[in-house]
Order: C-alpha cells, then sequence, then structure tokens
C-alpha cells in the first residue's frame, strides 16, 4: 500500500466515455488500497480551441491572459473526472493549481514550479479520498494563473510525485511504453522494461515523444521512478500486471541494465546543416557566430567545430529545418562579414541519427561498430557529436530510415531484452 | 468621469466578433475618461456544454465539481475579452473570482456572496487600467470554488458596482430595457424611460426575464442604480446617447415617476391551481398545507386563503404546472387526510396576469379598473390576490393574451411615458 500519481493525457480524457474508462482503471488502485493523486491534462482539443480563440481576437495576445485562459481546459477535466470517480461511489476531489497552490516564478506560458503545498490535500489522502490536481499550471507569488507551457501536465505530475513522496509516477499515454526506435520506421522494435534516467533524457530530447523532457529532468532531480504505459488496455485489467507494465525510468544502475549496451536509436528527420569555412581560429568564435542565431530565437542543436588548420577552422551546426532560411540570411549577411569566413555552405537536406546507451561509458567499440555498420550500408557521415551515453551523426536525409534499421540490427534490439524485476 | 460596471450577457460574449464589439464599447467609455469595471458572462452555450458533460457521466454530480467545472467557461470569458481589449491598445487586466477575491458562502450551485475585497482591482483602475472581473462565482472560506447559480453573474456585476461605489451598473442584453409588458402579446408594449426598484422586483418574479431577481434585491439593498440596455447597438455610437439608453431602475421617488399609475403588465403562462374544500380553520392550518408541499420541493406562488364561513375555510394555491401532478399527489395521499379536508379540486389550466406599479399605493380604484376591464371582455376572475405595488389575479389560460392587451389599453400603456432627465 502506497501513494501514487497517475498522470493522463488528453486523449486518455478525449470523451465522457474515455473520463468515465479513467475513473475506472483509478477506482481499481485505490480499491486496492493505494492512495492515489490524479493530474489529468484538458480533454484532447481543448487547449488548441481555447488558444484559438485568443489568436483570433489577436496576433500577440498577453502571456498573462493566456494562462487565464489556458488553465480552464485543465480545471473542466479535473472535476469531469472527480464526478465519474463519485459516480463510482469513489470519494474524490479536485483541486486547480492554485489551491493547492502549486507554486511557480512568473514565466507567464512557460512557468516553472517552484513549491507544492501538501498540507490540504495529504488531508484529503489520509481520508481516504482520490485527489485530482490540475496539471500545466499554478500561481505565481502574486496570486496571478501561470502555466508550464506545452506538455506541462508531465512536469506537474512528476512535481507532484516528489512533492508528495509517491513510490512511482504512472504516465498513462497512448503508447505502451519507450521503444528501441519507432516502430513506424522498424517494425521489430521492442519496447524498454527499464531505461535509465540519463537515457531517457536522450531519448526525450532526440525526438521520442513518450514524455516531456522537462518532466524527466524534475525525476531526475529528485530520483523519483517514472512509468510510462498505456491508458488503451482494460481499466479493470489485473493490477499486479498493471504495475509492471510499459517502461520504467529508474536511477538504479544495476546490472541488467549494464547488458545492452545500446539502449535505442533515436532520429529526427528535419534537420539542416550550416558550416562557415575557414573561421579565424580564436578565443570566443564560437559565440561570435552563435549570438546572432540565438537572437533570431533560433534553436541549436549539433554543433561540431574541427582542429584548426592554419589558424582557421570550419564551425558546423545544425538546426530544424524550418528555421534553416532565417539561420542562413543571418550568417551570410552578419555574422560571415563580421569575423571574416571565407564561405557560408549548407545542406537543408540533412538528419540526424543517434544511438544512445548507458551501457556505452563502460564499452568500447561501440562508435566504431555504428560507424562500420553505416559504411556497410553505403551512408556517408557528415558530422559526428558524441556524449557519454550517445553518440549522434548526421547523414543524408534519404538514408534516414536504412540507418536506423540497420544500427537496430546491428546492436541487437530486435532479440528480447531481460525482464526486469 | 466616474466608475461604471459594465456586465455583458452570454450572448454579447457568443463569438470572437461579439467579444471584439464588446471591447469597443467598453473603450469608448474608457476613453472619455470614466473608470470601468465588466462583468462578462460565458460566451453563449458554453456554460450548458460544461454542465452537459457532467450530467453524461453522472445523474447527480456533485455540486462542489459543478462549480469548478461551470466557473471555467467565465474565466475563459475574461480572458479573451482582456486580450481583445489590449488589441485595441487599452491596458486591461483580469482576474477571477477567488483573485479579487468575492467572497461567498459554501452553497455550492446557488451561493451568495458576503464581501468583495476591493484593494487589487482599485489600484490597477487608478493606474488606468480596464479590470474585467468574472461574474457568477466566488469562493467559500476553504477556497472552494462556487458559482451563485444560473443567471448569476448580474447578481456579480450589482454586487462589484456597490462595492467600488460605482456610478451606475450598466447590464448590456440582447433586449433594450424593461417594457410595459411582453412584446411578443402586445405589440404596442412600449419601453420605460424609468421604473422603480420595487416595480422591477414585481416585473422580474413575474417573468419579466430581464435582470435575475437576486441581482435586482442586491441593487435594492445597496440603493445602486442599474440601466438595462442593449448589447446590439453600434459599439462607436454616441456616448451621450449612451448613457440615457434603456431603463434605469431607480430609488429615486420622483414625481414624474408616480405620474403613470401602472408601469406594466407581468404575466405568467404556465400555472396550476389547487384547492382544498372545507378545512377546518385553526391556527397553523397553513403550514399544515404547504409544509407537505415545501418538503416535496415543490414552489409555491400565489396563496389565497378566504374568510371561514362554519368553521371551515377553503384554501387555494398555485404551483408551476408541470410541478401540478406532483402536488396533486401530496394533496389527496397526504394533506387532506391528515387535517380531515373535505376534498382537493384542482385546475392545471389557469395563468396569472398581475398589474405592477408604484403609483398604485396612493392611487385608489385601480384595482377596480382592473376587474372592470376583464369583467368587460367576458373574463372570469378565479384567484385575487394583492400587494401594495402588485394586483394578481388567476384567470382561464385561454383568456391570456386577450386579458393583457386589454389591461396594457386600460391602463394608457400604449401611450408615451414622459421622458425622464
Amino acid at each position: 500500500m502506497a501513494l501514487y500519481v497517475h498522470k493522463y493525457g488528453g486523449t486518455s480524457m478525449g470523451s465522457v466515455e474515455r473520463i468515465k474508462n479513467v475513473a475506472r482503471r483509478v477506482a481499481k488502485w485505490h480499491t486496492a488500497g493505494h492512495q492515489v493523486i490524479v493530474v489529468p491534462s484538458a480533454m484532447s482539443g481543448e487547449t488548441n480551441r481555447l488558444l484559438g480563440l485568443a489568436r483570433e481576437i489577436c496576433d500577440q495576445p498577453s502571456p498573462r491572459e493566456l494562462d487565464m485562459l489556458a488553465s480552464t481546459g485543465e480545471q473542466a477535466s479535473v472535476a469531469l473526472l472527480a464526478i465519474a470517480l463519485q459516480d463510482l461511489g469513489i470519494d474524490a476531489r479536485s483541486y486547480t493549481g492554485w489551491q493547492v497552490p502549486v507554486r511557480t516564478d512568473n514565466a507567464y506560458t512557460k512557468a516553472r514550479i517552484e513549491s507544492i503545498e501538501d498540507t490540504r490535500v495529504r488531508q484529503d489522502l489520509n481520508a481516504g479520498k482520490v485527489v485530482i490536481i490540475t496539471g500545466f499550471q499554478g500561481i505565481d507569488a502574486d496570486n496571478n494563473i501561470t502555466t508550464l507551457g506545452r506538455g506541462g501536465s508531465d512536469t506537474s505530475a512528476v512535481a507532484v510525485a516528489s512533492a508528495f513522496g509517491a513510490a512511482e509516477c504512472l504516465i498513462y499515454t497512448d503508447v505502451d511504453g519507450v521503444y528501441t526506435t519507432d516502430p513506424r520506421v522498424v517494425p521489430e522494435a521492442r519496447r524498454l522494461n527499464v531505461v535509465s534516467f540519463e537515457e531517457m533524457l536522450e531519448m526525450a530530447s532526440l525526438g521520442s515523444k513518450v514524455l516531456q523532457i522537462r518532466a524527466v529532468e524534475f525525476a531526475g532531480r529528485y530520483r523519483l521512478p517514472v512509468r510510462v504505459l498505456s491508458s488503451l488496455t482494460d481499466p479493470l485489467g489485473p493490477l499486479p500486471d498493471e504495475m509492471r507494465a510499459g517502461t520504467l525510468i529508474t536511477f538504479e544502475e544495476d546490472e541488467k541494465m549494464e547488458t545492452p549496451t545500446v539502449s535505442g536509436i533515436a532520429f529526427s528527420r528535419d534537420e539542416a546543416k550550416l558550416t562557415l569555412l575557414a573561421v579565424p581560429d580564436k578565443p570566443g568564435i564560437a559565440s561570435t557566430i552563435l549570438g546572432p542565431i540565438a537572437d533570431a530565437n533560433i534553436d541549436v542543436d549539433v554543433i561540431v567545430q574541427n582542429q584548426s588548420v592554419a589558424g582557421t577552422t570550419d564551425f558546423s551546426f545544425t538546426v530544424q529545418r524550418t528555421e534553416f532560411q532565417r539561420a542562413f540570411e543571418v550568417l551570410q549577411n552578419e555574422v560571415a562579414p563580421a569575423i571574416g569566413a571565407k564561405e557560408v555552405i549548407s545542406d537543408d537536406k540533412v538528419c540526424k541519427v543517434s544511438i544512445v546507451g548507458i551501457g556505452m561509458r563502460s564499452h568500447v567499440g561501440i562508435a566504431a561498430t555504428m560507424f562500420r555498420t553505416l559504411a556497410d550500408e553505403g551512408i556517408n557521415i557528415q558530422m559526428i557529436s558524441t556524449s557519454e551515453i550517445k553518440t549522434s551523426v548526421i547523414i543524408q536525409d534519404k538514408y534516414m530510415e536504412l540507418a536506423v534499421r540497420a544500427l537496430h540490427k546491428a546492436f541487437g534490439l530486435d532479440q528480447p531484452q531481460p525482464v526486469a524485476e
């Protein structure tokens, strides 16, 4: 008997029938003797509908008022879920962010949680109630409503779970866990039973859109176990199975976790590459180049600078393809003349493929296997970037599926993983 | 230059284009130098949509959760209106009931306002901002969200206006004021420029659905002038005209107000009449009869008890026609046997027609004119009930339109009213 936090996404809350299913599932945990706090998202489509109204009125709506508006979606959700639980005879009570309260900074539309008060909710839990708390929102020091930004309900759930010392935070979503790679690209992709926090961070930032990256960071900071699992299974299915379902994101690096050296293949399709040729190699050059790019609000992904030859170096980085044109113009018109670079060359038909695995730390030769596998398929590597648990390559985008499939096989990811616990 | 509270109904807030029109109108007042607090309703249909979802989930949803749910409609409205005002270059800021805060008792779905804190809003007004406050809602002593019940935004607006000492509370709606009677029944019905608070109370409770009766009561308690006017006029029309438009509900009983002895003809179509014959006339008999009716949650309207003859009396009352069957069963099965009444007779084909006018107090013969007018039309009066400013009759429902038209003419209501101010 322990405390669990359940988080349900917008799709899981998308209709009256689905809300009833969420209630049945929560009731099952509660009836088994567990304490449950639920953090549901707004019904799918609702946040977009509300923000769409605002944008019809004004191109640049005030962020404070956008938060006032958008936070209503989650408020409606918690009330509906409380009603559905009460209909099953479960004593349930909903709270908004300000009622708990969940305190945040005042960065409207992208606020960060600062503290969560637990007195009132704890009383309800101890009285046997299921407590439902709005995701995605809080209040600042002046009692203005703030939101955490898109996907913020994941972060809310993890923050609530850590504030209340939950045994686990369960993220119920429309996929049944974290996969070795995207099954649409590699049909043999397998669900991981366990993945480390660091691997998950790399997977999330590389495009495995299962869990918001801020939520993973939050979980990491508080060493909170997070489980990603499907909300589409039978809500009345056996609880012991459900407690082992999906993918557990963990901080325990046991032997089993060391066995597979590569846990997954991540990829990002829509990249573009920019290179400044013959840049004078002197201190501060990287920030001189990337400063104007950041000022133009363009996110940079991979950055590679080679050893300089004859006092100059080539400096490359990638951006999202949609921001390629703007980035190119900044380089061409501002940066290159200012630093005396010889030329700007670019390619907007590239992609990024990465192998991720905590085992890489202690296993040599992983990167070599990756490069040989790609060479065997005749795929040329344009850029390489590495971290302790990830190696990424930039390649021509038409080879992406081929590369992912070849790497998935080369690292044995289509073979069964040892079952955790 | 003064402080005005504007209230806009759901229809006035019913679309992006209409919200923009509300913003244009508010901006006009603000630009003319007035301080403005706006209390908008939820977009039309929104509250029904939300409550409909709750009822799909559960037949008897918890009132606390219903309030949590329904209050989101107004919260979205205030944010959208703030955005629309900002788009016109007006500094505007929205607040929910709990942010002000508007304190209420804890009677969920029908809460009563206890206090309104003015510090924060006053600061904004003094800084030149337009302030927008959610109607219909507040918080109880435990910070639970409460709502005031259907039409509660009128009450919120009047309460806010009195808390801030507003010069006037303007209720913008889809009719342009209070009429001498329903124009659908009497095409010659005229808009009243001025109506007294007491008359408005009688008109509202008798079915002139222009303004929620609780709002009128609130205005009366604080002697706050309330103006009912149309939100469908050109929002950029001349302000001096708009400041005299619609119908002013006032507490100043000046000579002009005394002139017309009858201000309006109210009516209620769907009534049913119940009579207990030969009831033993002893103290407490009325509550013995009506107690079980109240216990069955049936609202009683007109009550008439005649002089007793030979120790027994006849006791009659009316109820809404939809509650007739239940009321009849309570009388027949519970009350009549208990008190030894001879018989229950009933008629569910009656209606109520009333003349309302503050001038009645000092003018004799008004009721006589009413009865003679009905007699001239061959209409039999079944019950009569009077108050200081109202005389009501119960008649057969097929005569309702005829009675209303005849009375409207008999009291000269189709003649122009002297213009106020």
